[in-house]
């Protein structure tokens, strides 16, 4: 209770303390630190005003758990499956003001006998709003249930068959998981919660990630908790461990020390939630589902704070793995809405995830239970300065120019074998930079190769027909990684038109020194369907969302640019049933009108789904996008074909896109930086 | 002589002392270092051995004047274009070890009445070793000789009447600049050396890039210096002065000061021009045409040093304008053929281009005489280390992983208007980044227009067909920037060979619960034609370049992967003049046998020229390019629609691509990295 207080504020984000102050000069500080941060977190909570969009605190998930165990609906056999804020309606957001009295409601997944429960609890009157049942529904699933069927699995007889058949009697090291499908790929889900479990030796290592006991998998039912089929393919070697948790004895030598320190503290504020840093303005909470969600993102501008963002955050991640033997055909993950129970944001770790100078933010998140989970260090925010140029010019031998620095918000989604790292990164030009570094282990199958017959042309090679071998028995398999990013943007308010520049080939008449040149043609998207942009090099296009209302000093309607950075788009045919739910993947742009209730690119409950509720099928309504209140859907892909530099642990892939202002400022706004880095 | 002494090693390059130590510090042992230096660095420039591929030093290029003048070939009428390295063979550089005699010869490019000649100079005979006329070619041009036509021009009954019409009568603050023209516009070009002239007015601003004179543009003649013709089409208002020199009274509030520090300094080392750092050996040589040229790019693994890159560096820049109005019809720039003279790098500033700890390296060029010029900081060299990740990796609470840090060699190349950061990072697990950095100042053109007139959709305005305002009467004019990078890429030795992995959609039978996944299926490229790539994203491709002959601990062949950034193709037509010069941009990729005289993609004289001497002539002839010494050349490019964010400098726009390790290193080879950053 007493680190609550030190650490945590309503808000659900923890205040930096003197980020860039070395810890020995704190170390005289420390007994009265804590006593005067006692105080101000007493005071704080007592007199802190809530932001409508601020996460929901301790004592509001406690509400829930109050309200809903109160209400008598719940029953011994019903869990959690999650509570979310559920956010105001934006007008309200929009026009809330300090002092007023925030709105404050949440969103509640309960699960019974494997059906769906929405409850929305009212947490200022501490009262249960609604109680449904989502007919079809699959919710998702805790890391409990996914490890919690290992006991049911190694009992079933044919499983024990299988074990001794590959010498496998111990079975106090076996663990076996269990993950739901990602799609309707048997008609039998339709009646039931199907998984499919695969096994692996625990022993020799500190994970089980490479210890596959290969040809072996259990299809299960999540509601019955039973076995229902156990596939016995092939007897294939267990790959050797692979570690990589304990540190080499001797580190790599030659690596003098590199030190960051910023003697005053950093440049950023936070004040009532709300970050501050150059000219910039946002809020961000961290959600249980989606990891941070930025809001009310806007820029000072001669003193007035412009809209860029009502609120942006990766929506869905979509994972479908490329390997058509029955053991994996049906591997396809959608990371964040099939298994965000329990938080999809895990602990960052101090000198590694983010400079010594950075500030970090617990997060909350529920257990199976409805009861709040308070995580350390969920989020960190830093300034990076290492060197960067925010403009230059070299003109008879004056260089002038300016070097710049920028804000990073930093958290890890883990997700299985893949870390995530997201970052959002905030330029003193305007640009908002969001990435995404995969990271973490590559998910293998056991094969009974051991090398790939020295071919330089592996075509003819079956074992890498869907991988490629990353060691002796181990097959990394071919998989695509797509990420939705829900980007509400909202140039100098919230009605907005999405404008394309297609830049065409233009041939010029016969007496002009050229042949052709490229023009840009300007249009703005009227409907959905316009707006459903493909990457093409042959084809290029700008994509600008734009205030139809506000002009800028030239004329121009005020924008923002969504830059691409390195993406990819699905091969899957449209008929696939993983493609169907992760269909946000076949382009690298959509633009819907806002609706509140849309916030998930592959739906509400993706797991086992046949993508009904999602972003391509809300969509087909091809509506009005024009001079309204839209909402951008950038999908950030790219396929992984693995190699033996990804094993055991993989380097971390970045990749990223743009936010940048287009005809916002009138001119460059970074003319004015400071001459020191 | 002292200062050259002290700075200035055989090799062109300067060594950096102690950097990261504060200046503070330094100056208590000034008098003590100046000494030693001296000492040492006259001992070292007695004792050193050159390498073969070190850059010309001093005396060579004195050597170089010296034997051209005692060789009373030149005259009073030849001026000297540039003095280059010619490189010795390949196989005797590899061959070379410390204590041979390395090898030493000059390329001159003389002109003499518009003819240019090429001199072959032994710089260890002190002979020369040949004198020829290239008939047909068209020298680069220094920036003495864009600016020198100001007073022909401004004496120009023609010109004089233009300028009353404009009210101008003051020709002090008249300027004017002729640049040559990049291809083929005009049949008089075959014998004539033609150019076009604008002026713009000095007034008032410390710079004229936005000054232009509009509608008058004057054709000039390099040969005979004389004014051909005067178009005299549009007069419109001079736009307004544009600074950015001046620092702003007061800098924008709220910056608090970061430091990089390194107290034991930066933990790479130089010795005898070979950088190593972490388990990389790569050596530089600051090029005049072409800026910064890695060379003999190595790797340890393990105790053995393998080869990844012979050489690499950027061989072209191509930046067609795409505006059909008479006067800028023609401006399509070679940035490094056709302006080099003098040097492409221009200094670094310290605190601005790179962070604290950077060590700089000075470079060398040659005037118009053939007398050598110093130039400092062309270069710097510096860790980063900014909160980067190298891997990662939660479970079970546990976050495993490491921090990570780059090595960066940066340079600056400046062409008119643009100034391009170009940078070589060098990652800790085997990856380069190769990343170019536009900023500068906009090619802009003088138009009545003072506003977009507020259309929203710019389409019916002819003002901006070729642009967008970017402020009062001043059009940004639309343009593409395309970068050919030459890279001998050496994996594991000289024959390597091309694969191509292709991503393709394969459907699966009825029986499957998928429908299609997509596999990747790999090919060996034989002919040049089998390795013009391009990006499509409904046809995904990884480009490797392996060594049939060398495996992997799994069986596969070594290899190196160049991964594509965001980059663009050209859309000119083939038969477009400007395209035939720049046509290394209509593919991402190209891939052609080592030829030692295939160095620069638009071809060694690509000014007025149709393109015959170019990466896509030579590859017209479709040579086998398997298991033999190969070169890939990547095309790294952006169209660029002007912004009003762009003026009246722009923020820098970064570009990047990555050549790494594929099945290289058997493993992760950054497990062993400290747990500190």
């Amino acid at each position: 209770m007493l680190g609550e207080l030190l650490n945590h504020f309503p808000d659900g984000i923890i205040r930096p303390i003197f980020p860039g102050v070395s810890v020995r000069r704190l170390s005289f500080l420390l007994c009265l630190v804590v006593f005067c941060c006692l105080l101000l977190a007493t005071c704080a909570r007592a007199q802190k005003a809530q932001h409508p969009l601020d996460a929901l605190d301790t004592r509001e998930y406690w509400t829930v758990y109050d309200v809903i165990t109160a209400s008598g609906h719940l029953g011994d056999d019903a869990h959690f499956e999650s509570i979310l804020l559920h956010e105001p309606t934006k007008s309200l957001v929009l026009a809330w003001k300090p002092g007023d009295a925030a709105p404050r409601e949440a969103d509640v997944v309960l699960v019974r006998k494997e059906r769906v429960i929405e409850a929305r609890v009212d947490l200022r009157a501490q009262k249960l709003e609604s109680w449904k049942e989502v007919p079809g529904a699959r919710g998702p699933v805790f890391d409990s249930e996914i490890t919690g069927f290992t006991e049911t699995i190694l009992a079933d007889d044919r499983v024990k068959k299988a074990l001794a058949k590959r010498g496998i009697t111990d079975t106090n090291i076996v663990q076996c998981e269990a993950v739901p499908l990602g799609f309707l790929a048997f008609p039998e889900q339709k009646d039931r919660h199907i998984g499919m479990a695969d096994c692996m030796i625990a022993h020799h290592s500190y994970h089980t990630w490479s210890r596959y006991i290969g040809g072996l998998t259990v299809e299960v039912d999540f509601a019955s908790k039973k076995v229902l089929e156990v596939f016995d393919e092939e007897v294939v070697p267990i790959p050797p461990p692979s570690d990589y948790e304990e540190a080499p004895e001797v580190a790599r030598p030659g690596t003098k020390p590199g030190v960051i320190s910023q003697p005053l503290g950093p440049s950023f504020q936070i004040g009532n939630g709300e970050v501050s840093w150059q000219n910039w303005y946002f809020r961000f909470r961290l959600d249980s589902r989606v990891g941070p969600i930025m809001s009310l993102v806007r820029i000072d501008d001669h003193g007035r704070r412009r809209s860029v963002l009502y609120e942006g955050n990766v929506s869905e991640f979509f994972v479908p793995y490329m390997d058509a033997t029955r053991n994996w055909s049906t591997r396809v993950f959608l990371d964040a809405g099939a298994f965000y129970p329990g938080g999809i944001l895990k602990s960052l770790r101090q000198g590694l995830d983010c400079p010594a100078s950075a500030a970090y933010f617990d997060g909350l998140s529920s257990d199976e239970k409805g009861n709040p989970v308070l995580r350390p260090r969920q989020a960190c925010l830093f300034e990076r300065f290492a060197g960067d140029v925010a403009w230059r010019k070299e003109d008879a031998n004056l260089v002038s120019g300016r070097p710049s620095r920028t804000l990073v918000l930093r958290s890890a989604a883990v997700v299985g074998n893949y870390d995530y790292l997201m970052d959002w990164r905030f330029e003193q030009d305007g640009t908002i930079r969001v990435a995404v570094g995969a990271t973490g282990i590559l998910d293998a199958r056991a094969v009974a190769d051991e090398s790939a017959d020295g071919a330089t042309n592996h075509a003819n090679h079956s074992a890498e027909e869907y991988g490629q071998l990353v060691a002796r028995n181990i097959l990394g398999v071919n998989h695509d990684h797509f990420f939705s990013f829900r980007l509400d943007i909202d140039v100098d308010g919230q009605n907005n038109s999405f404008m394309i520049h297609r830049l065409v080939e233009k041939e010029l008449s016969a007496g002009s020194p050229r042949k052709s040149i490229w023009v840009a043609k300007p249009s703005i998207a009227e409907k959905e369907r316009d707006a459903m942009m493909d990457i093409r090099l042959d084809k290029p296009s700008m994509w600008i969302f734009v205030n139809p209302k506000v002009k800028g000093p030239l004329g121009h309607s005020t924008g923002y640019e969504i830059m691409p950075g390195v993406t990819a788009a699905s091969l899957l045919s449209p008929d696939d049933g993983a493609q169907k739910v992760g269909a946000f993947s076949a382009h690298q742009l959509w633009v819907t009108p806002y609706r509140p209730e849309e916030l998930y690119a592959a739906g509400t409950y993706p797991s086992s789904s046949t993508g009904e509720d999602s972003l391509a099928a809300w969509t087909r309504k091809n509506r009005g996008i024009e001079n309204t209140d839209i909402v951008a859907w950038y999908t950030l892909g790219f396929h992984h074909v693995p190699r033996e530099e990804d094993w055991p642990v993989m380097p971390v892939m970045w990749h990223d896109f743009v936010i940048r202002p287009f005809h916002f400022f009138g001119q460059n706004p970074v003319l004015n930086l400071p001459n020191e880095p």
